[in-house]
């Protein structure tokens, strides 16, 4: 009998473990040890039962000395032995029903020949035996907002901020990278998972479970190749019903990419000007780097998608505002001219020789004219459907920074229109918290930013497209 | 009579003022206490006198009450009186022969009408009275590495590095920016200096004395408006000829862009195109943002040119190489195919299934055959000329990570081809230092780097095209 072990039932179930055996666990590499302090950072409370005949504990943990010893409430194993080894100790852990399986072993279709032959051994047991197996050659999962976590690695290097943004990658090193910049920039992730060589439980069934699982409302993606076309469309056409932005850095968009990423995770590239085509097609934003990536689930993680494309950018500086006209137009993000009433309100609310254009330099004076009155004119313009502002990064509570920003929170507060601060002087975490208690999305990078909006705005385009 | 007050030993003896008075100085604004508190920060040993007749003393400095009474000693004057008030300033100044004006106050050129006539005054007075003045609009320079500051904003958020990066903003806001930026990634500054309105001293003028002044290698440089294109044209051969590249952010690439420059300083953006083509003809790196700028002379300042331009890329993950090969593609920087003999001898040195391609993804257990031995190799092969290669930055003095670091600081000190660390994981402060002690250029924002790896190889191109 052959099974589907990959929905979303499944994989609520994979997610969600209770206690974990760990065959191969030792203190010989990183991976166990690893695996308890990311369970321990996202307040797992399950236990972790380590499987080793040669130890008596591993890190501190008694281990069980072969799996048919495992105590009846462990419900998901993870296997990081040998890849040789790898099928008997998917046997022993179905003879004791334990059907929800991580495979972080290398050793498989990522290497030719043996490697190949090994995964498809593994794929033939698990879906004839009802097994959810993620990996081979995978780090795992972090569910941040079910606080559960079966993760190896060991370079997520920011406490898990729990959140709505959901996080899937065939690399696993990627992952690492890409969750530790969301952290750092206080986005919150839902669930994220490193889905490696995807010889059961594929990228495809994931980004599924994200779309339905209810608590994700943004997704990320690194994506080395496509597998499963056909379900990548079906899922999008269901995330964009949900309003589910997706975000993706989708590698091969050179020879040299697309040869790096088929001789990793085994997946093929594929024609990637097909693949840009279909990401626009289905509203699937595609970001170029990792960065990039992050500010623009960010965006849309903090900002409600606006009703029109009409940017207004508002600096104190004419050089800064020059730079950031020239980005936008790059980016072909719309600056539209203020409608003629915003023109004459801005005469009347700025110094005589600011001009009231877009962008608008308020000049250093200007920024003391009431910055509150000036927002309510721009946000009132029909024209202009977003709003980046500038804005002090605070240093600390209440300090004179986050006093000039208060104009920003009432804006904000006062509009569904996104306002975004365009942040001038260094950013420090306390801003960044401040930014995030607030709920405000803001630029650090102002490439990356408008890259954000950029993505931001064609959203609202592809929503109109397919009707909204 | 008029003369030239512009030339290099005008600008020697403007750039290294002994005392210095400060017409309009107050309490009132920031100007006052930021000149002292940059000139604090930048190791001053000369005097300020602030000149005020209603009061006796600001910021706790005792006031002078007019020109008249400063002491025979002082050699620069700062004025910050309304725009009304500056002619006669100037007057007074001249009469006591302080010949060297920063001109901080704005209701010049900028705004239309009467600033455009005052500032055509002061022009005059100044050419016909051998007055040097940097102004009006403007917040002054700091001599980084000749220790004397004259600088009124108070946005340079990082204390002063000396080093050998020049650089020249029109826009005053934009040069705090920048130059906080490169302190804060560990670069040294000459000299920074804002041009603002440029009625006597222009851009110009001080892109030729920073070419020309000894300690500058390399220069940045935010431009609003070409204003003396056969001199720039001149300087920029110059430049070429002694080798210090210039890199520069332009703006006016759209239309808005050079509107919001034109109403800021008054320069004229001119045509976009026949300007970037300037720039290409003349080898001065075009950057589209301040972080693009900062990594540019980041990798200038510290990498020597390279003799050809291929460049080999090295990490830990097959998903990352990817990315970085299709960053790199978007960019035109070429990752040559590595020799048959790198090919075989990185067979040898690497774990089985890695794949020895550029870009080389070692594997994670890769990271640890001997990655000193596996640079000796990329670095030998003839294709090869620059090598962008996994870091870790370190966390404290000695950690494990420093450790990982030792092949990049043997394998740079053995060879002249540019090693540049590529770094994994998030940037620290102490890591920042770690590379700056070691005189390395690293890459912490991906998209950054290797655009900034693309200028030096363009300059590798400019340099064969003029005869290097």
């Amino acid at each position: 009998m052959r099974m589907n072990t990959s929905t979303n039932s499944n994989l609520a179930g994979f997610f969600n473990p209770k206690n974990i055996a760990v065959i191969g666990a030792s203190e010989k590499n990183q991976w166990f040890a690893n695996l308890l302090e990311n369970a321990r950072k996202t307040g797992f409370e399950g236990k972790f039962f380590p499987v080793n005949p040669k130890a008596a504990a591993v890190c501190g943990i008694p281990a069980v000395p072969s799996i048919g010893e495992l105590p009846g409430t462990v419900d998901f194993g993870v296997i990081m032995v040998n890849s040789r080894l790898v099928f008997s100790t998917l046997q022993e852990l179905a003879a004791r029903n334990i059907k929800n399986v991580l495979l972080i072993s290398s050793g498989f279709s990522e290497s030719a020949g043996e490697g190949e032959r090994l995964q498809a051994e593994v794929r033939e047991f698990c879906i004839g035996n009802g097994i959810s197996l993620v990996g081979p050659n995978c780090l795992g999962f972090i569910n941040v907002a079910g606080r559960a976590s079966v993760f190896g690695g060991g370079s997520v290097q920011i406490d898990p901020v729990p959140g709505d943004i959901g996080l899937v990658s065939q690399s696993g090193a990627s992952l690492e990278v890409i969750a530790t910049k969301m952290f750092k920039k206080g986005l919150g992730i839902s669930l994220m998972v490193s889905s490696g060589n995807e010889a059961v439980v594929s990228f495809e069934d994931c980004l599924e479970y994200l779309v339905d699982h209810g608590s994700t409302r943004v997704i990320a993606a690194f994506i080395e190749g496509f597998r499963n076309t056909p379900a990548l469309r079906r899922i999008a056409m269901k995330a964009a019903a949900k309003r589910i932005p997706i975000v993706a850095v989708k590698v091969g968009g050179s020879a040299k990419g697309s040869a790096a990423a088929m001789s990793h995770t085994g997946a093929l590239a594929g024609n990637d000007r097909v693949a840009g085509a279909f990401m626009r097609q289905y509203g699937i934003a595609r970001a170029g780097s990792i960065e990039e990536l992050v500010e623009t689930v960010g965006i849309f993680s903090r900002c409600s998608v606006p009703k029109g494309r009409g940017l207004a950018v508002c600096t104190l500086s004419g050089g800064l505002a020059g730079m950031y006209a020239d980005i936008c137009s790059s980016l072909k993000i719309n600056l539209p001219d203020f409608s003629p009433g915003t023109v004459a309100a801005l005469k009347a609310a700025l110094p005589e020789f600011a001009n009231p254009a877009n962008p608008l330099d308020l000049t250093g004076q200007g920024f003391y004219f009431g910055m509150e009155n000036v927002m309510r004119i721009i946000l009132d313009d029909p024209n202009i459907d977003v709003v980046a502002t500038l804005s002090f990064p605070p240093e600390k509570e209440g300090d004179l920074y986050a006093m000039h920003n208060e104009y920003i929170i009432k804006s904000a507060a006062s509009t569904e229109k996104p306002v975004i601060p365009l942040t001038f002087r260094e950013m420090t975490d306390f801003a960044r918290k401040y930014y995030r208690d607030r709920g405000l999305y803001f630029i650090e990078h102002p490439a990356d930013g408008f890259r954000a909006i950029a993505h931001l705005l064609d959203y609202v385009k592809f929503l109109e497209r397919v009707g909204r």
